[in-house]
Order: C-alpha cells, then sequence, then structure tokens
C-alpha cells in the first residue's frame, strides 16, 4: 500500500546529522508531505514506499539539513565602511567616537528608518545568507533602544519571513547598548528594557530575550534582571558572555536554563560546567574574533571535552562582523579554532537550532521534522568548510518548497520608486 | 559634431583609479565603443560628446576598472578537503605525505584528467571568481610536471579565456614542485624545465614564466637558471619568494627586472630595495596566510614607504588557499595586513595589471583602455573592502560587452554525459 507524497528526491547522498558522524546515507531518496519530512531511506527502496508528483533526480549531489544562523543582527541601517576606512587611514577608536561614530551611528540610522527602509537595506544581506542554503535566520534587535524602534526592528525581522523564503526566530536585545537619553542611568534603562519585554512580546514579536554582558555593556546583576522579567513572561533567554572579559555570563544564563552563550572568548572552567549542566549550547562566533583581531580563541577543546554543543552563526553585523556568509564562518571555526568539519556542519544545524530551541522541527533529517534542506554540489561533507568564498549550492529546499539557491529581491509592496 | 559610441552608462560614480586618491568622478559617464573606453566625464558633459546605441542607467551604482586576480592555481583537478578533515581530526602532515596526499595528489589528478575533464572541473571556481566582476584572470601551470601534462594545464588556461567571459594570462609555472619520477636530481629537472620554454611558448601558451624558490622548492641558482632560459625566449618572469623563509627571490626577480614577486612574508629591506628599482610588483597573498595560520606579515608599512606597487590576489589552489572570492582577499589585506581600502582596490586593479604587464590595456579607467568594468550596488568605494563573503555586483562589462555578475556554465562542446 505505496502512499503519494509531494516531492521525492532520489539519486542524492545524505547528511542526517543524526547518530554518529554525518548520519551519511548514500545513493539515497528523501519524500516530502505537508512541508515535512515524510520518508528517509535508500534509494533503491523509495519505490516500495510511495511515489511523489514531483520527482528530482539530484544528480549525486549532497543533500543536508537547510542552515541554520542562529546568531545575527542583520536588520539594520546603514553601514560602518567609513569608520574602517578612517581607522585604517590613522583614525582611533576616540576620533571616531568624537565624529559620532561607533554603536551609535548604526542606531541613529536604525532609528530614522521607516520599516520599508530598514527591511530594503536588510534584505540583500540576507539573500546573500540565503543563497548558501540558510532556511532558518536569528535576527536580534539592539539598534532600537526604545520601545518603538526596538517594535520596528522586530516587526521587520517578521516581515523577513514573509517576504523570504526562510523562517525566522526573533531575539528582544534591549540590552545591547545604552541609548544616549540614558547616559550614566545603565539601571533606569534596564527598568525601561524590562517594561518592553510584555509589550513587545504580547504583540507576538519576541521568541527569545538576549542582553549584552560586558564591563562596556551590562552587569551580570542588570542582565540577571531581565532575565527573570524574561522568564516570568515565559520567554527563553540567551547572552552575549565573555567576548572580552569574564563575567561569570555563561554561569547566569545557565542558571536561568538559557538557549545559548554567545562569544565565549574568555569562557571559564565554571561557566563550561554550568553550561554542561544546564544543556545550554555555545555558539561560536569567529566573524568577530576575525575581524575584531582577536587573539583569545575559545575554549573549543574544554567545551568538547564537556560535552557542550557548539553552534556556529555569522554575528552578522556592521561594527564587528560585516559577514553575509555562513559558509565563511565554518571554514573560520576550522581554521582559526580547529573544529572538524563535521562540527562545524553540526554547528550550522543540530546544534544550531537546538541554540534557538528548534530542536524538535529542524536541524536533521528525521521523519516529521521541517522538510528544510540544502542541495550541494560536492564530493563530501568536508567541502563545506574547505573552501572559503566559495559557494557549492544549487539547490534550497524551504518548508518543502523546492526553490533556486539565489534569491531575487522582488520590489516591496508599498515601497516607494 | 557629436560621436557615436556602442554603449553609454550614465548616472554612475566612477573609481577611476587615476591619480589620487579612488580617482572619483561622481555623477559621471563612461562611453564604449569598439570594446575601449571612449570618453569618460560628468554625466551632465555627455550629450555634448557624442550618444551612444545603447544607453544604460546605472541608477547611482559605483563602477570601477574590472577586477584582476593577478595569481591563481585555478585550473587543477580533484581538492584536498579530505586531508583537510583527516588534519583536523588529528592526521599528522607525515601521515598524509604517506597516504600520498599534499600537492602530488593534486599532480596526479591533473595529469590523469583529460583537457575536458580538467576545464568541467575548474569552471565553478572560475565563475566564482567572475561573479564577484573579475575581467582579468591569470592562471598557472605547475601541477603537471611533464611537457604533456603542463601544455594540457596551459591549453586549458587558454580554453578558460575562450568559453568563460574573462581575459587569462597564462603563467609556466614547471618549477612548482619536483616530481616523483625526478626524485632526488632537481638539478635535472630544472634541465627539463628549461627545455619545456621554447615548446610552450612557441605554442603561444606561456605570457610569463614563475618559479618557487624555497627550501621545499628550488633553489635561487635554480630558479636564475630559469629566469635566464625565460629572458632569452623574451618572456617575462615573476617569483613565489620569500613565503617561508628568505631565499633572497625578491631580489632575485627584480635583478631580471621581473613582474612581480608573490607572497613575501619573509621579505628583506634588501629585497625591497631591489624591487623598488626595479619597478617589481609586490603581490600580496593573504588566503594563504590565513589559510595556514602564518603568523609574519609581510613587510606591509616597509612597501608601502618604498614605494613598491602592492598587489592582491586570490592565490586559488587546493592546497593552501581554496578561495575563490577576491573580495574576501580585499576584505583579509585590510583586516589582517592593515592595508587601506584603497591600497586594496588598487591591488585588484591597477597595480594588479602591472603584475601581468598588462598596464597598457587594463587596470584603470582610461580613455582607450580595454572597457573592462564591474559596477557594484555600493554607497562607496569602501565597502568592497569591508563587508566579508558578501558580493555587491551587479553587473559587469567585458571587453565592451556587458553581462550578468552570474556567469551560467554551458556544457561544454565535445564532453560527455
Ligand atoms: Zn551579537
Ligand atoms: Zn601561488
Amino acid at each position: 500500500m505505496a502512499v503519494e507524497w509531494d516531492l521525492l528526491i532520489t539519486n542524492v547522498h545524505l547528511a542526517t546529522m543524526v547518530g554518529e558522524g554525518y548520519g551519511e546515507i548514500r545513493d539515497a531518496a528523501i519524500a516530502v508531505d505537508n512541508g515535512r519530512i515524510a520518508w528517509i531511506g535508500r534509494r533503491e527502496d523509495a519505490a516500495a514506499a510511495g511515489s511523489a508528483e514531483l520527482e528530482h533526480d539530484a544528480g549525486g549531489c549532497w543533500l543536508t539539513p537547510g542552515l541554520i544562523d542562529c546568531h545575527t543582527h542583520v536588520v539594520h541601517a546603514g553601514n560602518r565602511s567609513d569608520e574602517f576606512e578612517a581607522r585604517l587611514n590613522g583614525a582611533t577608536y576616540e576620533d571616531i567616537a568624537r565624529a559620532g561614530g561607533g554603536i551609535m551611528s548604526t542606531v541613529r540610522a536604525t532609528r530614522a528608518a521607516s520599516d520599508e527602509e530598514l527591511l530594503r537595506q536588510s534584505l540583500p544581506r540576507i539573500a546573500a545568507l540565503l543563497a548558501e542554503g540558510v532556511t532558518t535566520l536569528e535576527i536580534k534587535s539592539g539598534y532600537g533602544l526604545s520601545l518603538e524602534s526596538e517594535a520596528k526592528m522586530l516587526r521587520v525581522a517578521r516581515r523577513v519571513g514573509e517576504v523570504m523564503p526562510v523562517s525566522v526566530a526573533t531575539t528582544f536585545l534591549g540590552a545591547h547598548a545604552l541609548p544616549p537619553e540614558f547616559k550614566d542611568r545603565a539601571d533606569d534603562y534596564v527598568d525601561a528594557v524590562i517594561a518592553m519585554i510584555p509589550a513587545l512580546a504580547g504583540d507576538g514579536l519576541v521568541d527569545a530575550v538576549d542582553a549584552f554582558c560586558e564591563r562596556i555593556g551590562f552587569s551580570a546583576a542588570q542582565t540577571e534582571r531581565i532575565f527573570a522579567a524574561a522568564r516570568a513572561h515565559g520567554l527563553p533567554v540567551k547572552l552575549h558572555a565573555e567576548q572580552l572579559s569574564d563575567q561569570g555570563g555563561a554561569a547566569l544564563v545557565a542558571r536561568y536554563k538559557g538557549l545559548s552563550a554567545d562569544h565565549l572568548e574568555h569562557l571559564t572552567a565554571d561557566g563550561i560546567a554550568a553550561m554542561a549542566g544546564a544543556g545550554t549550547v555555545a555558539v561560536l562566533l569567529p566573524g568577530a574574533y576575525y575581524f575584531l583581531r582577536d587573539t583569545t580563541p575559545p575554549p573549543v577543546a574544554a567545551l568538547r571535552a564537556a560535552g557542550v554543543p557548539m553552534a556556529v552563526a555569522t554575528d552578522n553585523n556592521p561594527g564587528t562582523s560585516p559577514m553575509t556568509s555562513l559558509l565563511l564562518a565554518m571554514n573560520m571555526v576550522c581554521t582559526l579554532w580547529r573544529l572538524t568539519p563535521l562540527e562545524a556542519l553540526a554547528g550550522c544545524t543540530v546544534h544550531a537550532a537546538r541554540a534557538l530551541g528548534l530542536q524538535g522541527e529542524v536541524g536533521t533529517l528525521e521523519v516529521g521534522k521541517r522538510a528544510d534542506f540544502a542541495l550541494w554540489q560536492i564530493a563530501r561533507p568536508a567541502d563545506l568548510s574547505y573552501a572559503f568564498g566559495f559557494n557549492p549550492c544549487v539547490a534550497v529546499v524551504n518548508r518543502g518548497v523546492w526553490r533556486d539557491p539565489v534569491v531575487g529581491i522582488a520590489p516591496l509592496p508599498g515601497a516607494g520608486a
């Protein structure tokens, strides 16, 4: 009694990311029905199991779970290439701050932009990510720093998921920086952030809550107040932790059963133990490490030994990681930090899903999960981490819908000329 | 008496790379006739100067000279992602060499491949380079290491220029490595390389001659014998010099009025002075430095102070730089070595042209030069070096012919199924 599927992809090698290694199934087939994975097996067994309206011969390509970029600030206005150039021509950080540069220039541009303009400026970056097989994308707020502007960023993030073939997870990062109107009143701003949570969550704009816990950001005590408010509203938390110094942020987020602690260059053994105990994912962000010429790598060997799952993300942002390639992030964690190609791919699939609390939906090829796939013209999965500045993605399946990897950016409805 | 051009691009900002800085002309127009630049000026002056059959409004994009990747080994068979993965899983270089890996695995694969197969495997990498605005591409031999196989590589390189919209400069690199059949007989192999020069040059396959002058490559004395033979056949020389140690290679290539010395991490003050005196270009290759986790940067400040022109290239090769993005190389020289965005762009245009002896033809926007352009959707030229893993190229003009940046790879004539 054979069933009828929507789509059957045959003549394909699968990296299911389930079980040992890549969870390889060579000479395989995978069936999709109603946007979910309906059957996985050897190609020769497919005919007995069912048939499909649309059958696609993948010509011996490799198919992986759609990639997941689990840490981005990709929705923002303006860029900071002027500062980049000024610094390389000898300007100091103080010169740039005095000229109104740094994160506040992005805050000003983002506050000034309309929803449409913010979306329009963000789409080319998002299209670049999607061209490399990204099917799930986390987007943080944090350049608005007021209820109105944070809401705008999160609305635009949600809208990305409507106008582009990608599933978006939103993160409220009100505690990203101290806005000028709260100068020397950080605790008052934390109160304001806490007050934003119910308003934004009530509008369905928030999937998780994040903060920047750092000497130049918010203290552990301030972060904890925000976490308590988030949990009170039923929202999971994550944290920018231990990037520039050890603030005990990883242990803090673990205490709140957080989804992830991100960056972690200055993570200690205590932090690692707390994360391992809580099941908190370590999100590694090599783009910022590279761009800032950091020399302290995160404790990869210790994380590995402790069994902490490691995810990998672009951290796309205009100040410290203007990178829009998750494949390049995979190469960087291998080249710079000696992750294996398997760990790099797991970091952008199964562990990235967990960093977003989506491990039941995406991140592996398993029957019942969302049919989000990337198809690659490669000889073996390690090719994804080995080459850099190269995109072997030949097709993407998003919630069961087949598409070309290059995403056209259509004129936006309602956008002016 | 207005003239009639083939193409006029208006509403464009030009980075001519002539004179001070970027040689900016804002609100400009540029006219093409017979594949060459016919007129450059302010947009408002174009109508009085002439008119064109085809007029294109570039919508305020920036137009630069087409990019030039002046150092690649992009024609080769196979890849080495298996070694990359094995090393990250703990295998030593000795383990890999014992298993037949390293450069000789690429030599074996390249020797075994037919012309068609070699072309077919190289085209996706070349398409990636071209999608980022590359209009001139240097391609080296050096994985054949016999007359027959070196000729095949150079024939395929020439063929790239016929089947893809790019101008190819070929470099004979017979002295890349010692082939196994000449084990312990390096001087005999140098004789064999010298004997290949007239045969290959006679078939029009060689635009320049290169060697790998290094302790693990060929000595300065052996290199000099090859240079003398090249010059005797009227061919310009260039050199892989001072990458791992100081061999006096830069001074040697300068003495032969060489086009370029490439890599240069261990370049000395004497080498810099010799290059400055001879007008030899320093070709910087950050991909290999990054991929090999090198920690000795080339002496950029000293090169700058001495007025040595600096070019930037991908060095695309399977062993030490599997990179196919010249824009990423631009970001790397800025991020890792503190070149300015202006120096990075000059390194991929005007100075790269000189590294190939093509400064009269390409590399700047000047009347009479070849109409090779890249059109970029950017706010300012520094954007090209600032973002990484991002491609803002929206169109390319190659010898006056407009094309989309994404190059389709057509089925090759004569290729089997
Ligand atoms: Zn971040
Ligand atoms: Zn090379």
